[in-house]
């Protein structure tokens, strides 16, 4: 692959003489476009939010899991392998690398590091049955970077636990809010406050739920403006696009 | 057909014998059942909650409807055309049928006769978009003789409007919740009182509203117990069974 | 937490002048609104109608179902823990929690206590298999307080054997109707009666029955006025609507 | 086109010796398998129960139908023209074409003959807007030589009615039951004779009815054996089976 | 219950002067009408057509489908036990109840005994994989006393194989087509012969077979007059409608 | 109703004597709590982002949208009117007010009014039929205070129109993505940047574009994180979005 | 844009001492790579099959489809506007643009020229109302160049007609196989011969047709090899395909 | 069956006069036409491109599967059973049959043989989850003698690695592009080529990515011309297609 130093040693190979332009102008015309800088965008994309940084587990063997998680480990900190049930749990276990293991959401941080967290990212959900998918998307924000609090057992059915938490809500830069069924708490936490409200409808319920369709079209025709919404029981993506904006906010780019 | 007086007359003949056994027992096992009272139901029916009192308009000339309405008028107060569009509208206006169009939910009352309103029927609606369907399902309940208030206007991402109604719930022996889009209103009202909720969505929305489907798959998937739904836009549907419960609760049968 | 003892003294101290008016303004200005009385609500509805004291197993650990219960039977009795599977059972079982496990219906009383049985609801299923969630709304509505019959096997295909108990759906006060398949009991029952009819679809059949989609349709598009739908199997939801109905029926709030 | 007297006069001349065995043989192997008897069925099926005699109109202009009409009465009477709208009526009015319009199912019968009239067909219908669909079968019956009663309006909803028919339903080969909404009347009907049912769904109805797919749903499901269903609205296509089976049992192939 | 002896011995006693008309009103007027003759047509329903000699085994337990099998076998021959996994298999094998059971179907007949086999219903099926539907059918049409041909494995893509036994089409009152994927052969075989064709979806395919409703799809919007649908993989269904068909046509009632 | 003026008369009155502390406590824990600054909420809300500021005009009248109009206009500048056809632009141009209509997304702006454009939001689009929701996307962003750049016609078939503008996606704040048929824009645009995207599906498309379905369910299903949807063509919905992520990286609340 | 002179160029003065080298790596290392040949990768796109020639009319007003079609003519014959209604029709014949309209798929051909033909396309069709579609793949496909044989009415409830032309399948390089209702054309075609068939669903049909999604999923879930499939009524890009197909197969590229 | 040999002696015969022409006429008019030559289609088919030379294990027992490759691989080499689980797979390693087993994408290869690789196809997919489908459409290929390429990991997500690949995909004939998720690559791939592309849709994804039909969805909409679809997980049937395509191109018929 052609990279900066090849490319730099090539143009100095013409100023020298020691290559002559129309040789030059022939491997540059010819060269795939990633050789000329291309691939920083990756390499950029690589160093940014961690979209490398995450290993979906499902379809992976926990052998290849624990080898890509050992690759990206050797350059990052807070490494996440999502959805990782418990074989995958015990080879990364039995592998060395320093880790958390989180049951409840299926997900592994290796190289844990405590970040400062700058800004508020609040993630609420709604039943008992969300925690799993909220404590996805708190963990994640938490890896990235951000400051989180947890909103838990606020569904639209008791109006009350959710109104106490009205002041955090306004405090936040961004809402994660997740929720099953009938999917009706981005709506009424984007009517209280006029902060990005990103929600994550969850396989929970049964019957018609369909598997969360419900509660992702109930959070499609929200009548309350400021809500934007993700593939159900998305936490991680949830958690990924509210650090990207917090980090905006926080001017940490 | 057999009816009572006849069914008695045969008996007393048996008895008197001019009609051997043999040969009432012929008549008796073949006749069909509905001529030994099960007509009755029928007619018990008809008396009763006005099933029969009722004409869905679409699918009607609006020669069909004045007719259907004249014979029903002939015999009850309070008949009702639904979905009864503008010709169907004028058509009623030229037949000389006393009435009163409701155009907002495009229903007619013929022979309109004020009910004392017994009990209190809350009928709830999410957005001014709503209003047709909510005010169908209050017009029919009102004719159907129970005392109705109106709640406008109070979707859920503005709390405030439907926390101020909060009493008006308790009072009432059964809330109809109409909401299009997120069809959320009924878990939220659910939520707050302990009265039966009727769930109405409605085909109000764009896109993923699926004209009406989303309301409704939320509003069967309500964390909240004690809520029921109708057929989408059906507030006719959502007064009947209102009007049922209310008249149970009132004594009134 | 502000409850009413605090606000007293905090008038109290107004009035004596220990605090100035414009400390109290700012502190009742900004205290959370539930401090001051809405909490009330929530106690309130613990107390009414049982929506606190039921537990929806599915997604939760045995231990914490058991756990829950414990808190919930310290103050209530029959409390309800719906969809046990054995693990559960067996789990209730060990804690010592005096209970009956209901196995056809999966359904665990807790601290089980004969009531009075107010009112009356029936409760129809059109086939064997529609039991489970027959049997779950019968149960449901004993433990709520209302007397229960049962009336099973009567599918719209065998109409004799549901034109037979024609007159006690006349004696309810409420018919929860349970069907799949093609799901026409409610329609049949509601063209008999004028009572209200609550139909729980059931995910009984193969094929096109979609899990219970096919018999939720034909339920929210019946012919006959009077009925309204709950969720595919949720025949604890029908079971509290009907209590809810047969409660006020019988002034029992 | 090889049909059978050019196949004769080969044979023929191969006896004769006008035609060596092997040209005879080449012309054979190569032919179209349909000139050899093949297209024959193809004719049979036109003479049999007259699929090639219907015409289905939208899509076509008004002239091509009369085109259609006018080739097709050269060789059949009773040609049935269906969904015709009125451009349609009014060409074929035009046209010349000795006819019959029926408005209600839009159907047109050219050259209608009466017919002796075997078996009996029973076509039922739940609601007075079904009528269209339930007409266009009983009309194709009839045009296909058929005895047709028609049993209209026995809803579900209303079962007296519907019982008043049985004996009816009983002395029939074949029941063609038309129904929108939820579809049971197929389910209830089979439930009372041991005669086929066909089921035909139509699109009456709104909200969750889907034009018809809840109805059909419905009916594939149907806990009454002896019910098979056409396409939504197809009262062309059961009165074509509804037919092929009367006349089965009636011998008049 | 009230019988024909009973109602005979009623109206002797009203002759007699025993029981005077009054009282004789009174009960007739209320006796539920089952009690005269309507519970007939259920005993006529059962000794017809087998609809209640048959068992569909999932969500019963296999001692519940021991215990209903010995109740029918007691007045019945060829008792059907349908989609009977291999514990009710064993269960009706320790049950000592005679019977053949039929794996590929799933199939238990109980005191089997074979019919004359009147008429002919041919099962044609498209590929190996809808053999079990397949053979769902036709054992249960020979159970219910048809003679049954078999055609398997002759889908659409190999014309030949199908078109190879279309005499045999001819020759039958009613072909059974089962076919999963794209579901195409009904309207081919409609399309070469005048006889019903009832057609069966099965489950059979991947990804948008969408478990049979692609075919089901496919077989209501056949080109060709003259098919009906049952539901996906209702090989028992088609099999009862084909012998009712079958015993009009020879005269089998 | 009670606001802060009330509420600190009433503590002058406790303080002062005039009403003693046990009549504050009535009055106080009876209000409504909306009239102990929740209100305020709402009238913050107001304020805020111009939830309120927008009309959406399906569902109303033409007179209806001009007196709303009027009403909000009163109070703000740039007042919008979403999915306004020409009958309501012909009332708004008759009523005098001040404003611009966008023909293309149908968008009217009341009181139009410049303002300074506060960081970037880019509107991509697909292809020219995704104009008229990009557009709307863009002027409401603009009349919240956005500064825009429009990105059109930049669907992914044609990767290099798309590539050119990499460098100014990535300066953006935030990126709307607009898109129809496959909607696979914003899963490409996610890839390029570390920036939210929230992507739009729009219904344009035919056959399977189900009306913009297949385009949001690739969007919910991104590969890239970073991505949120909102309703179909609901550009206002978006936009409202953007610009509150806009501002709060712009410190501008 | 950096194209390749200013590349050689920047080489040159390189070479020439006029350019440092890390001033070049500078400009080499940002310069969109679209600059370095990319573009010439969409020019090579434009002018090989045409995809920049077509214009899709839904969503264009008859003016800018004028203007299109004019610039495009001015590079390009044979340019293609599809789905052109009316309007646009009396447009483009009055702007004075040489051009053929074809009525019934709704296709105007602009400076049409008459071309070679090679290979063969055949295009079949089911029915007659999937004769636009069919038609619009057969003129897109003789605008592109390719030899186009139609074989319409050639449904599969009519094997004969279709077998009939089973030669010229063989012959062509590839079948574009249209068809609404069941969908079974491409299927029987597939299994005839080893040639790719391209297979389009037609929105014909009605009820559960489903606007085209019955036959698209039965083509989907062909049981014969070698069906691919396109969008409904999707002409165009099937004979696109085809004609990529046949210009490979014929090494006209 | 009647085959060329049986034909030529029977019109030997006729010449001869040892059969008369009439019953002659009678036995061929009457002969199944495929015993003229239809079953040399047949033959002909099963020669060809290998559609009988290929199973389809799911659905078959083991031992079922054995048999059938061993009848197939009497014949031929590269006999391929598909879907192949680990039981299937112990099954044909015990049965001695010369096989190689691809663990990856389950499938068998028995009689493997090296082709000699004539044109390219280019197998192309998202992600590594999209290996197994992207490796059964690489193997087919190459056993149907194609030269194949593999270009894996390209997502829309990451650009740079699909736009490395540009110049591959422009030299095959046909590419074959694997995506679940969004389903964009085919789009993407489509924009950058004159060549077909056929696109597999994957089951690859949660939640709305519906067991793969989001993918299939935004292939059938793809705003790129040149892309036909398959079945959901088909790499089976893309690589058929891909192959008949490529052996056209190569003259290998």
């Amino acid at each position: 692959m052609m990279d900066s130093d090849r490319l730099r040693r090539l143009l100095d190979d013409v100023a020298a003489g020691r290559v002559p332009p129309d040789s030059a102008f022939e491997r540059l015309r010819r060269l795939p476009y990633d050789d000329l800088g291309f691939a920083k965008v990756d390499l950029h994309r690589a160093l940014r939010a961690g979209g490398a940084e995450a290993v979906f587990c499902p379809g992976k063997t926990p052998d290849q899991v624990v080898q890509i998680l050992r690759t990206l480990a050797a350059e990052h900190a807070n490494v996440l392998a999502t959805r990782a049930d418990e074989r995958v749990a015990a080879a990364v276990a039995a592998s060395g690398l320093p880790h958390v293991y989180h049951p409840l959401p299926r997900l592994i941080v290796v190289r844990p590091e405590a970040r400062e967290g700058i800004g508020l990212v609040v993630v609420a959900s709604a039943g008992t049955a969300d925690l799993p998918v909220a404590e996805e998307a708190a963990v994640v924000a938490e890896s990235l970077g951000n400051r989180v609090e947890r909103v838990h057992d606020c569904g639209v059915a008791g109006l009350h636990r959710l109104l106490a938490h009205r002041d955090l809500f306004g405090e936040s830069n961004v809402v994660v809010a997740v929720a099953g069924m009938e999917g009706a708490l981005p709506s009424v936490v984007a009517g209280l406050i006029d902060r990005p409200v990103i929600a994550v409808p969850t396989s929970v319920g049964y019957g018609t739920s369909l598997n969360g369709l419900a509660a992702l079209l109930a959070m499609l025709n929200s009548c309350a403006p400021g809500v934007s919404v993700v593939n159900v029981d998305n936490g991680y993506g949830a958690a990924h696009q509210a650090s990207q904006i917090n980090r905006l906010v926080s001017k940490v780019r």
